[in-house]
């Protein structure tokens, strides 16, 4: 059985392209997940996002374990059998959620005390804890539970909150490996982090080399700081991480953000934009995203991309129909845009590695970027 | 071309079963026939209505007149190709919305004046206009304009309402005949009114088989009367209407009022009960309607009707997952449900019709009615 084997098959200036095996299936790279928040990729049935040409999906510890709990999926036979979705799951560490949605938040060194958001119920969170959250649900991606500020922070803050990450990395890693079958067949990645400093960076890709991982995160940024900056720092921060492992930007983003990223070496995203647009009437296509709610699409027989594969593009599905089911709060106009989107995003994902392989990514990242960005107003 | 033609191939007591052939494909009866409110079956693609058996679903004229109106989906190709559904479609007349959704009507010999539920624009309706909306969206199948009244009523006003509704039949009929190359292309189905009165009933069949029909529908039930009452006048309604021509039940209704009406001659029926229960969490099953926001479900392995043939009982869908998507309010959960209770209707239907065919129907209503009311609590 491969647990996990990262292979590049070819690289493009800094950007690489290649598969990681593991027992559920092959994840092909750059890859982008989508986001499947609560069991469920939102609007989607899980087929519908493998045949979109999603090979993993990310699951949020968070919400499942406050519903249903991870030891009910536990008992259900593990979150692959619960929601039908049979190739790799990713699941974040909880942290992020436990920060940004829940109430009365307590953080010490043991971890992070929170009351839940549905019910105001206490519960505790620490690198054990949410490996162990993690293990139940069987996850095949497991991250590392970190700390994060929200950045722009004082220097002293981030650095504070790196060197804990780094404390928690070193504790989910031995929390991971006394998983006993699950470790065997699971990976663990940890996260990088310090901000924007390029040094706090290199600290902390050398702290999580110590100890060891399947794949590396680049934590902390996509919080507001902008594409600028974070392309700036994706100038230096995937170069100090181990060539041989997969890397991956957490809640990564707009198509010219994964591009940008992909150019500079990052290998995994994932982003509820896709699905979250869809289901606000927002549809991304070849020539920008548009606005189905525009009263300018209440008359157009186009379909939403006449080069998309998905279902509605290619059987004539018009921007007429959706614009009416959109306006119509009909919850068909977010099944059909949600399932648009995710096609959009993995045919982006397909389109860059294809360049990689060819070694045509700059010529490809132009001509994409230029036309995405260079738009009528929709 | 086939404008209309209804075969009857077996009957079994005042049951019937057969086919209508339309130019846009076979119906075969009794037939169920989804709702389609606004140019979509809700939660539902068109394609995975048909995949559950349904030759033919129901468009509502008063919806799709105020929104998106129907010059635009005239303009746009017509309600099948707006909507991507190419079977045959059935529109009511919208004469039963106007009553019970818009503000400030006011009737008249000519029609009811109304303001749209939605924003409050004035609209007039009349055999006429009603005729002509429904030639624009390119109905298959066209529904007279009737008036209604809510039961129970004095006999006086039952009475004037069907004599009402016959002379709006006539001139329904006379303004579908000079629709030109639709009326020459769709069929138009008179409406049977008269309340629960057994007299009024035969006058108001006599009208209508006066002017002439390719169906007829027996209108102005399922309004609160109760099945016992409904029953009751079906066991003399629609031996009242020709034999040769199909007779629709409009509005109905629960597994075991289709069953009860089926035995008593009804080929046509439509419900939004299938799709509204499934966006609340309620499953239709052989063994009776279930609850899936009850906790019992909580950790229920078992799909939710082993015998049923939609993609989520052939797959394995546990009761549990269903109980986690409807609690948690996700989207996911009225898709699957919408989806497993049309193809419980669709599968109810063709066992219906199996039963017809070999002269079973008595132990087969017998035997479902036994299964589907003797059940434990949901």
């Amino acid at each position: 059985m491969t647990r996990f084997v990262f292979h590049i098959t070819a690289t493009d200036g800094p950007a690489r392209t290649g598969a990681i095996t593991m027992r559920r299936g092959t994840i092909r790279t750059p890859a982008f997940m989508p986001v499947g928040t609560a069991a469920t990729v939102k609007a989607l049935r899980a087929s519908e996002v493998a045949a979109a040409g999603a090979d993993i999906i990310l699951g949020n510890t968070y919400h499942l374990m406050l519903r249903p709990s991870a030891e009910r999926i536990a008992r259900l036979g593990g979150l692959h059998n619960f929601m039908g979705w049979h190739g790799p799951i990713l699941t974040d560490s909880g942290g992020y959620q436990v920060m940004s949605l829940s109430a009365l938040t307590k953080r010490s060194e043991e971890g992070v005390s929170f009351a839940s958001h549905l019910d105001g119920t206490r519960h505790m969170m620490s690198p054990e804890r949410s490996m162990e959250i993690q293990r139940l649900l069987g996850s095949d991606i497991v991250m590392a539970f970190d700390e994060l500020v929200a950045l722009p922070a004082p220097r002293e803050a981030v650095e504070a909150a790196m060197h804990r990450s780094m404390r928690w990395a070193r504790r989910s890693r031995d929390a991971f490996d006394a998983g006993g079958e699950h470790a065997e067949a699971a990976a663990l990645f940890g996260i990088q982090q310090g901000g924007l400093d390029e040094r706090l960076r290199a600290e902390s890709a050398s702290h999580l080399q110590e100890i060891g991982f399947d794949g590396y995160a680049i934590g902390g940024l996509a919080v507001g700081e902008g594409q600028e900056a974070m392309f700036g720092c994706l100038d230096h921060a995937p170069g100090q991480l181990p060539e041989a492992a997969p890397r991956y930007l957490m809640g990564v983003g707009k198509p010219d953000d994964i591009v940008g990223a992909v150019q500079r070496g990052v290998d995994m995203f994932d982003c509820v934009l896709p699905t979250r647009s869809g289901r606000n009437g927002q549809a991304f296509t070849r020539s920008g995203p548009l606005n189905l709610r525009n009263a300018r699409h209440n008359e157009d027989q186009a379909p939403l991309d006449a080069e998309c594969g998905c279902p509605s593009c290619r059987t004539g599905v018009s921007r007429a129909y959706l614009h009416h089911l959109v306006k119509s709060g009909e919850m068909l106009g977010a099944i059909l845009m949600t399932e648009h989107n995710i096609w959009f995003y993995q045919e982006l994902m397909a389109n860059l590695r294809a360049a990689i392989a060819a070694g045509t990514l700059t010529s490809f990242a132009a001509s994409f970027l230029g036309r995405y960005k260079n738009r009528d107003a929709s």
